[in-house]
């Protein structure tokens, strides 16, 4: 062969070999979608079953409208907030890739990057609204939600990614933040946007007796809802999936950091574990336990890609013995009525998750920023929980005075599926006896 | 390095590349045929929801059979028609590699594609037949059923498939046909082929009284269904997945034109959510607004390579918004009595999408035929309808005759599980009173 | 360009593609794991929905507990035993890899394989310990069982597989043992540890009666158990995708024998349609229909690589007609109460397949050893069924005298839940007509 042929085969494949890494890395993110979409077939089926039996569907009607409102949202603004805003809140003009008439927003054969990164964050987003809606349950009115769902996933956290978790994002160039897994744009944001929710909506009618005692509202369903959870297991592999960069060469973090998928697949897993056994050695309860997987990811995310995968175990254990007990403070204390704990699980997981990877991994070298710090991580932890949880606080409140907030009180106790849904989740025909002797319940 | 070893690497390299590209390939659609079976996992779940109690069971193993024995059939019949046909109705030569005994339909070294190609089709196909399944519940026999899903889902759909869903289909090669997401061959044959069978099968008991007017019969267990459909939704990514080609280089469609699986993400997303929002505005109906997911889907599906996302979405929100009425149309106006509404979201779903295509993707290239047409896309579809309703009308009238459609009477107001399943959903010990009260249903 | 720069550019494609085959067969076992978490979600609404109300929950939590407790003991032990024992019961040097202070077993930057493919075993361990779960379901202590699935799940199939699934593997070298998709250490191993529980567990009250006659004690929840099993099938193929050598050449089976995943997607969809067509047309009952995928799935695995399609069909009908009798004899004959007849659909199915594969497959080569034989089939599989027997009967026994391993009387009679789980799976106050008429069981 001839010096020239050889040469001109020799960039034929280097040609070949980086679109081959292209479309690799097309095909790894179009799973991570998929299965994230099983996120929302596990929220749905956590959410409805942890509903009673009055209020099942207009529960997962709300799973429903997360995704799918998000989805255009997430078109028309979410994306280009993120592109735009790592600085703060002066746009930048990488946003401009981002609007809605840019070439890499439309089926562009020379672009086979931004369709598949914009729909991983799309359901990125629709999973950080569905965090909110299993805490509202039972009393919240489907429009309220609608707004809220639509601010917290195309909005607030987005915002709080382009900061945080973004190569270029300020918490990471100023103080070195660390939070591979999105514990904090997703997680925190998502649980104090819910603090400040349940503060203005207030608990459910029953739930608290006028001395200021408890009752338990159970779910009609707990093996639904465990399946559930499960399922979100599951999609946890296509959301942390969706947090490292594909470049056919080594992965890199979002912070452009070396890190392999081997160390997620250690770190998920031990994390997984130890937040299931912390909560099931303090509760028993295997409605806490699989709320303890979500907290053991949570727990380990900040530093999926370093911890040692025992490390990953302890932090995560300590994350399941303690959330369940901060959930009870939230509700015998504050009397937050979070029908599912997510405040505590996301919102608090979230900020140990951080504070941890200011302990354990302090001192990683960051790519464009500071090493990794304790006060770096509780600095961006507490921006993360004011991102979250004034926005949240506030636009409630202004959809209380416009009385778009609280179901009415009739409907609340007849079962918000009579007020707001056309059809019945168990129809009195078939389960009349069963399902129908709601009044009896002792909450109300 | 001297010369010749240079060479010899590089050749290596190339040899070595080819074979990744070849083993990736095989990996991708791996995955699209187990989330495939998540459609299937789907499908039993929504459609024992949408039954009565009492035929909750003999439901569900329609979408047994409907999965088991199209496997066999698949291998001995389909692959060989989906080769065989693309010119019409004479078997070409190509045929040939689907016959039982070629090299390519067995554990071969060096064959890295045909299996794999022909599971992600058996799968497709296993879906098929489960479109038709949900609309015949609660009173087909299921040996009428397994004859019809047999013909369906090893015949019908794939003869549809080789025609206008293959490089050179004579829909594609004649008419232009473009159909990338295979809502021609699935769906709208599908569709056709089931209300064919609906028009012999005749209406549930109780669905309509003497007087014309109509009862709704209400499935046992909506959040059920739910779940099952946002596992569909999973699953889609699968079969949508399995409509693209990987080369390694440059995905390509199904007729061989330059694609993307970012711009298929763009426009899965936003059909899904189009369809949803459609829907739901129309119904505020959580159960429409799951199978608005599907139409939205199958409205995008011609054109996902092609489409600006937002106009994927309006294209989706317009299907979502008329299907449920169309469906009203069938059942008041025509008394077809379509348990799930299948014909309505896959029969007129597919029609729209394809016709759709013709009005907002006129024009595009293709490789084989002429460009994309609204003409084209009308006859294509027409063709479609055909083949879908004739052998479903025909097989349908034909096992009814011999007595196999049909349960019998008292079966169906016992309850199909009660003639046809050795095992009780719910047994009566653990469940009594609460889904033993069929006879006072108001259906019957 | 001059030769160096030419020499120097196809040593940096070399580089590339070589890492890129390491990224991409990362990528495909984080999918193979994220799938087989399907297989847990599967199994905790297969088993949950197979007991009866009372006792679903802990049914459940039995479920949680074989994926949470694994995960730390699995990379404290497991894979340490993995790596150690390929030659029968002195460890290797090799086990050292595997030790928690081994560089392998951390997030090394240059270690692209030993996470993923611990997540991968570890799911296999995790499944291997929810296949006895749900045999001994409705009056096992939680606390016995936790000490049985961490004995079954991170020592006996993992040395199982160390000895017959590893490519210096004792059963391999020394008896030309071929079972690539691990029907023996999985399976087998699980199946007859199973046995070896339920002989000393003893059958659940009512099962039998004094004269010896047989009452059925029907789960309340087979939708529910249907889903369950769907969604294993589709769990499978993360677990067999896992059984599966990702090298970016040729695909190698786990004995380094050459593979293809395409003869593996032929023969996992054969298998699966073979196995439930035979145990519908034995049964007409859907439960054991998808036993019967399971069936089908074991019996063709240990030569999934090279049988021809419509072969593995037929042995995995067979198997699908032949287990639901012996499940039958175990429970009529032998008075062994398996609520779910996982010893006959693993162990029996196990068996039968190691033996199909020494009858059909006999004299294919192996790297690592002589030919495949039916006396090496048999000889292997003899050794995995008292590799699972003995451990599994002497361990309950120990269990037994301790008093750990059955739950007393009044709490079986009243429900396992009540004693152990701290909430209930269906509130009585939304239920209670339904769910709550356990006495009126005729199975107690």
């Amino acid at each position: 062969m001839d010096p020239t042929e050889l040469q001109t085969r020799v960039e034929t494949l280097e040609a070949a070999l980086a679109m081959a890494t292209k479309v690799n890395a097309e095909a790894f993110y179009w799973w991570c979608t998929a299965l994230m979409v099983a996120i929302h077939a596990g929220f749905l089926a956590y959410e409805m079953g942890a509903s009673r039996a009055k209020n099942a569907l207009a529960s997962g009607i709300k799973n429903l409208i997360a995704f799918a409102f998000l989805v255009p949202a997430f078109y028309f603004v979410g994306w280009w907030i993120y592109l735009s805003f790592p600085t703060g809140f002066t746009p930048g003009e990488a946003g401009s890739d981002g609007l809605p008439w840019a070439p890499a927003m439309g089926p562009n054969l020379a672009d086979n990057a931004s369709g598949i990164f914009w729909a991983a964050f799309t359901l990125f987003a629709a999973t950080t609204a569905s965090i909110m809606s299993g805490s509202v349950i039972e009393r919240i009115r489907i429009s309220g939600f609608t707004i809220l769902a639509l601010v917290l996933g195309a909005g607030v956290w987005i915002l709080g990614a382009s900061w945080g978790w973004h190569p270029d994002g300020w918490l990471t160039t100023s103080w070195g933040l660390h939070d591979v897994g999105a514990a904090g744009c997703v997680h925190t944001v998502a649980g104090f946007f819910t603090l400040g929710v349940l503060i203005n909506l207030g608990p459910r009618i029953g739930r608290f007796n006028p001395d200021g005692s408890l009752n338990h509202i159970a779910g009609h369903n707990m093996p639904m809802s465990l399946i559930g959870l499960m399922l979100i297991v599951m999609g946890f592999f296509g959301f942390l999936g969706g947090c490292i960069i594909y470049t056919g060469d080594t992965w890199l973090s979002i912070y452009n950091t070396p890190a392999t998928l081997s160390a997620f697949a250690f770190n998920t897993l031990m994390g997984v574990a130890g937040g299931m056994i912390g909560c099931y050695v303090m509760t028993r309860d295997p409605f806490w336990m699989m709320s303890g997987a979500l907290v053991g990811v949570i727990s380990s995310a900040p530093a999926l890609d370093i911890y040692y995968p025992p490390l990953a175990f302890l932090i995560s254990f300590l994350g399941g013995c303690v959330i369940p007990k901060l959930n009870d403070v939230l509700v015998t204390r504050f009397k937050i009525d979070d029908a599912v704990g997510a405040v505590a699980v996301h919102g608090f997981g979230g900020v140990w998750g951080l504070v941890a990877a200011g302990i354990f991994a302090s001192g990683y070298p960051n790519v464009a920023g500071p090493a990794v710090s304790f006060l770096g991580q509780v600095q961006s932890m507490l921006v993360f929980v004011v991102l979250g949880f004034v926005p949240g606080y506030a636009l409630s409140l202004v959809l209380k005075m416009a009385g778009l907030l609280r179901a009415d009180r009739a409907s609340e106790i007849a079962g918000l599926d009579l007020a707001e849904v056309p059809i019945k989740a168990y129809p009195a025909e078939d389960t009349m006896p069963a399902f129908a002797t709601e009044a009896a319940s002792p909450a109300e």
